[in-house]
């Protein structure tokens, strides 16, 4: 197999400033290669340790690839310490000088003295555009392993992985014959993990392919993995696992891979053209901002009310005063409320509403914290679900955005099969 | 000084379908000890890596940190690898037993054999507590470092970190007389990094201190360490150097440490007794949702609109329709009017409006990419001010954030000033 080993350069991630969100996205994009990721490692803005860290894994990887100490500034010295351990020198690469100028030109900021100094690569290295930010990628080689620079930004280092490090990877792979291994991951949503190994039953089946259970605020995720000399025969193999799980638990599952629930829900409503609208309380913007996050969600979603205070719920939502008083903002009648009122103030086809006691503070023995309502609105009907999530505010209304996103979710499946 | 590394062993964690938030945990934690996080270190479920790491790591660390492989599931071999590594065996631990059974009863979960197997420790470690799950922490020692291995679940290792490690750190490092590293982060907002390393210019003042840059979504942090031999010289040496950097900064810098731009911005506004409401386009309820994460948001967040469709800022917020046909939707004249009628809608004392061209799609010569007009209003005077953000959706979306939200906090400068 092709091993890759990831090695992350900051200070800030070492001391827990930064979480290392680079390696684990780095992993995903990899893994798809069917390349085996066989270590991470972060490490100090250090030229001792970077020195040391590269010389470890360059004996047990086919690539390193190494992320941060790229930027502009005094305390980034990764292009140096790479320059020299790889034998090299700075020279002046002026398609990535006229790239760097037109850059901070468009941006309409001055070009500095320092910038300029992004333009300096080593000589024999291969640049690696980068076409969202201004320090590029570099591919090292020696005789026994190749190592990419890439800056610490996200989406910088993302762009590179994207557009020249997996086709780099791919061609790897193609040359050398390596066997593969492959990853799916099953999605489900609305069903908690034990429940979910317990309809899975016996793993017998497995019959040396592998499976694990990762739970997330969204749905349970399942993973199924499996070696093979190609990506048809992991493939064949990974289809038998899929069905004889899927046959288990088909009602709950959303699909394979790089699918999440927002994006199912998006993409139905964009087929069906059908438009969606929400009224959030607790979660205040948190539904809208996950229904709005795949490019051209306009044409689905028409917009939403943050309906925080009573004053906004009655304002905005037609929300009877009356109801909140006698059974409270977050009760089944308002939620219902809201979510119909909402649909009819945007005149959208669905609406959902979220209304719910987010936590730390604000429960009560009646309504403790956790308890959240979450109502569903069409044409046809409106209904509300009660909830008790955890006694933590961030995961109450991650699990209400999830829950809220499941039930519209399996009412777009029941309009599909009726259809 | 006292050196720590951190080894997080998953298969989960290197094919990044988990992200490792365990070790950024942990280095938060140990670094106020005074103790140095030299590496983070992420690997498999395999004897021969766990060996391997722990050997390399133990030449360079006084203390290993090892989470993960404690569970009672067959893929767990943590223990039995750190037992005959430690050339000890396993033996009934009859606390942890009845801890156990205790666990598991007060659960309504059967004792099952397997369960039994978590009682079964290495004869001569000592046991670190956990009392919010079944896998006690592990202390192992040899003539040349300690190693304390405990399970990957976050709450767990959480608890024994708190209340078995870091007393541990603390304890070596009084009686080694350890020198003590310390860091402060001073946070910034609404200037790039570049201009303010520029502000800021020659850097000799730093006399063997250090000072980093780190950007983020909502504003550059600046993070100044140095080593000393006790807290207390090392709190007047960063004293001094934060005093010269805020000379130069003043007016960008937020405060230290913990703080964050919508928690100060949170707080001022609670602090005031002043309320505010959004009216969000592009960003669709993320502006809202930052304002809301901090508990007790009710008292200062009214609410507000994702007027998401050109109706709905029509029909929500009385922007005029002329106006979006002669201007268009993202324009310094729809931000204004979205501002001040959210405001009046809301009956707040302030507002802010994000409408922009968040992409991948909808961009225009006229009105690119990352093109964003935000807006703002209080009793006196409503302005909009223009962006020229990034090619990606979920940065646009982020920076438009940030930027609105370091404009609300200048405002609430001002008027903090003016009193």
């Amino acid at each position: 197999m092709y091993k890759v080993s990831i090695i992350s350069i900051g200070d800030e991630l070492c001391i827990g400033q930064t979480i290392n969100t680079n390696a684990s996205w780095m992993s995903q994009q990899i893994i798809k290669t069917g390349a085996d990721v066989i270590t991470h490692s972060t490490i100090r803005d250090s030229r001792r340790e970077i020195v040391s860290e590269i010389e470890r894994l360059g004996k047990i990887s086919d690539l390193i690839l190494v992320t941060g100490g790229l930027g502009p500034t005094h305390d980034d010295i990764t292009k140096a310490v790479l320059t020299e351990l790889f034998n090299d020198e700075l020279v002046l690469n002026n398609e990535v000088l006229e790239y760097l100028k037109a850059f901070y030109k468009k941006r309409e900021r001055e070009f500095l003295e320092r910038h300029h100094q992004q333009a300096m690569l080593p000589s024999k290295s291969k640049v690696f555009e980068n076409k969202v930010g201004t320090a590029p990628g570099m591919l090292f080689t020696n005789e026994s392993y190749s190592l990419v620079s890439m800056p610490g930004v996200p989406r910088e280092m993302k762009y590179i992985v994207n557009n020249s490090v997996i086709p780099f990877i791919e061609q790897k792979i193609k040359e050398s014959n390596a066997s593969v291994k492959v990853y799916r991951t099953i999605k489900t949503s609305g069903i908690p993990e034990s429940a979910l190994a317990e309809k899975i039953g016996d793993i017998d089946f497995l019959n040396g392919s592998s499976l694990a259970f990762l739970p997330s605020y969204h749905g349970v995720r399942m993973r199924i993995g499996t070696v093979s000399d190609s990506f048809e025969n992991a493939n064949i193999e990974l289809d038998r696992v899929e069905k004889i799980i899927r046959s288990n638990v088909e009602d709950f599952v959303l699909g394979t891979n790089d699918i999440d629930l927002y994006k199912i829900v998006s993409s139905k409503l964009k087929e069906s053209n059908k438009t969606i609208s929400v009224a959030e309380s607790c979660t205040s913007g948190m539904l809208g901002e996950y229904l709005t996050r795949e490019s051209g969600s306009s044409s689905y979603f028409l917009g939403g009310i943050m309906s925080y205070s009573n004053e906004s719920k009655v304002n905005f939502l037609n929300v009877n005063e009356n109801l909140i008083e006698s059974y409270g903002a977050v009760s089944e009648e308002v939620a219902k409320q809201m979510a119909k009122n909402c649909r009819k103030k945007f005149g959208s086809d669905y609406s959902l509403s979220i209304t719910g006691v987010a936590g730390p503070g604000g429960g009560s023995e009646e309504k403790p914290v956790g308890l959240v309502w979450i109502g569903y609105s069409d044409e046809e009907k409106t209904y509300a679900k009660k909830y008790i999530f955890t006694n933590d505010r961030e995961a109450n209304r991650q699990l209400s955005c999830g829950q809220a996103m499941t039930i519209l979710n399996n009412e777009l499946k029941n309009e599909y099969t009726g259809n």
